[in-house]
């Protein structure tokens, strides 16, 4: 069989991906009078006097809503809500898999932002988590920004923090391997898309010094013009200290990093010779990457990290996502802020001793069982020291599996 | 325990009632690629190309919302959103436990009318069918008619249809009992909220001839003025054929059944001892009755129903909802209509044999495994013969367990 003959069976053999079940028993008339009515109305009662028991009471505090538009799916672009239906499937029940998360799909069959966040902000009651998928930008800039101001439970776009944080744990152990300082190496990321914002963002919170982020006409730069927009605006204050200016093929001289968010072959043989010393190179466009892995090598590069699975070192969003909502849930952290994401790229990346640290193995394998503990036990503290948990005194003890 | 410590216990014991769970495993990493990206993209890209593969690709053939506002919880009154959680859960495993439907609670934080309609109708892709709950009449009326305009999809109001059609049941078991027949019956009922509605329309889609619908203030009849609204100015252009005016106690006199869906204390002994011969009393205030039925047994009622699971007779809506949605979306059906409730009614009454018929057994136990079944494929055979079927030949087998 076919890959796609693959996906289609496994689809169709029981109608989709997802169920629910009830973790209480009903079999006695009495069971019926407690779960329903009239016992049910006890738990009522109470949540109506004090909000904070819907966390006792009801699944609210192990539930995420995977929410999606359908505005941009996987690679194939606005194929609306309907047809994006088997990604968030897919997606809750990787948080199930991973974490031991109750996650639900939420297909929203509305493109207009404004109603868009109000609707996901009515369905809050519901839900212990917002996982935003699969939005199209600039609309998701403007819908995770709004939702985790006006909702106080944690709201997370994976395609821009998820890609952001894997990738991070990859620099991380690249530069170790190399030798070199992020602080002190110049980083360029090439593509200003959602997953490309939130990199650099997230590079600039890790505290690197040079990072250049770059869009197809070439550099972002403090004082551009052309092809701006907030975010780039945003970054070209905060970003490329020297003020660079021109292609990705002359900004990624003397570059130690280059990052790939963009198109396939993007990123040539002779733009990897013109860099630094041990070029480090992510190159995550899907299903084929800036370059091959095997031409950067041939071009002198030391790591190569893709979004494949049939290369090393796979950015694959599936290390961060369980891991952050577990961590951030277990202690009813009210958001997942960026001090939380470098815990859990930290945490991720140190999953590698030095002794295993290798050229084709910066990021584990998106199976490893030991990622969802490590990166929620360090979410979970980071969300304490930086104080955006709602209750820390009596931690909600969920298992995670 | 007290009934209310057993009620907090079980809803503590393990974070409320409902989770999710995967139907597909995740242990290689080609399960990863067949669940989630790269292979997912297939399905998405049929489903894209036709949505009716939807049905074949993902859950939304067997998943269930079920949707509140939380404006009239159980006897609690307008508890808002976040504390109706518990029953919206309660529900969604109902659905599950006694239909195999994958139910899910959608509790939403909004009172406006049309915003609430437009959130529903939003939320679509993701669900085969929408159970409404305890939302506040005379809202419940709008949003449940504006939705099944608007949807493709059954849209049910449960607490309008459910107690309608079991009601109905009992009705019609309690009249074979007294050997009488529905159309010649005088039937009052009393209380004109989102129940008494339903019920009026139901017995009037069975072909009873004289219905008198009573309010506070007394029989609604063509050409009064005084508390009037939409329901009641339709209902009474089609029901109390005589123009009967006056309160209960007056409207009462020689009625063969009456139905209370109103409060406490509403039917005295003196009013049943008005009734025709073997007067049948159905009194489904909660938790206490318009009249106990040792009172109404003893002022020379035949047959005493109630919404109580201590007496007999209880009307208990898992009678009706897991099979009426289990029998619609078993075809796939575009709306549950009013040929479908009734015969999901018969087929509850059915279930009762001639030999088995008692004043004290007019409506099975809730717990009756028989009653999903029978109520199912009646209500998918309705649907046939009414031609709400979307997709007569290829029905969706979705087993019911």
């Amino acid at each position: 069989m076919s890959m796609r003959e693959k996906a289609l069976s496994l689809h169709k053999e029981h109608y989709g991906k997802i169920g629910t079940y009830s973790k209480v028993e009903i079999n006695k008339k009495e069971d019926l009078g407690l779960a329903y009515s009239p016992g049910v109305a006890e738990p009522c009662k109470d949540i109506y006097e004090n909000s904070d028991y819907i966390y006792d009471y009801t699944s609210k505090g192990n539930m995420v809503a995977v929410v999606s538009n359908g505005s941009a799916v996987l690679g194939l672009g606005n194929i609306g809500a309907e047809a994006s239906l088997p990604v968030m499937e897919g997606k809750a029940i990787l948080f199930k898999e991973f974490a031991g998360i109750d996650a639900f799909p939420l297909c929203i069959n509305q493109e207009n932002v404004q109603h868009f966040i109000q609707i996901v902000k009515a369905l809050e009651p519901t839900f212990g988590g917002i996982n935003l998928e699969d939005i199209a930008a600039p609309d998701c800039f403007v819908i995770e920004n709004a939702l985790r101001k006006e909702l106080n439970i944690p709201v997370f776009h994976d395609d821009q923090h998820g890609t952001a944080i894997v990738t991070l744990a990859g620099l991380i152990n690249a530069l170790k391997l190399v030798e070199k300082a992020a602080a002190d190496s110049k980083v360029v990321i090439n593509g200003a898309g959602a997953a490309g914002i939130a990199v650099t963002k997230l590079l600039l919170s890790l505290g690197v010094k040079e990072v250049i982020l770059c869009d197809s006409i070439g550099a972002i730069y403090d004082g551009r013009t052309e092809r701006m927009n907030e975010r780039k605006e945003e970054l070209a204050a905060r970003t490329n200290p020297k003020g660079i200016t021109g292609k990705l093929e002359d900004v990624i001289e003397d570059a130690d990093v280059v990052i790939g968010v963009s198109v396939a072959g993007s990123i040539t043989k002779e733009m990897v010779q013109k860099m630094n010393r041990d070029p480090i190179i992510f190159a995550m466009a899907n299903p084929v990457p800036e370059i091959l892995p095997q031409e950067a090598k041939e071009a002198g590069a030391k790591v190569v990290g893709t979004g494949r699975s049939d290369f090393p070192n796979q950015v694959n969003n599936v290390l961060a996502f369980p891991g952050i909502f577990r961590g951030a849930m277990d202690v009813r952290a009210s958001e997942i802020n960026e001090e939380m994401k470098l815990a859990a790229a930290t945490a991720i990346a140190d999953l590698i001793e030095e002794h295993e640290r290798h050229p084709d193995y910066v990021i584990p394998s998106p199976l490893d069982e030991r990622v969802v503990k490590v990166v929620s036990e360090s979410v979970s503290q980071a969300a304490i020291d930086t104080n955006v948990v709602k209750k820390k005194e009596d931690k909600l003890s969920v298992s995670t599996k």
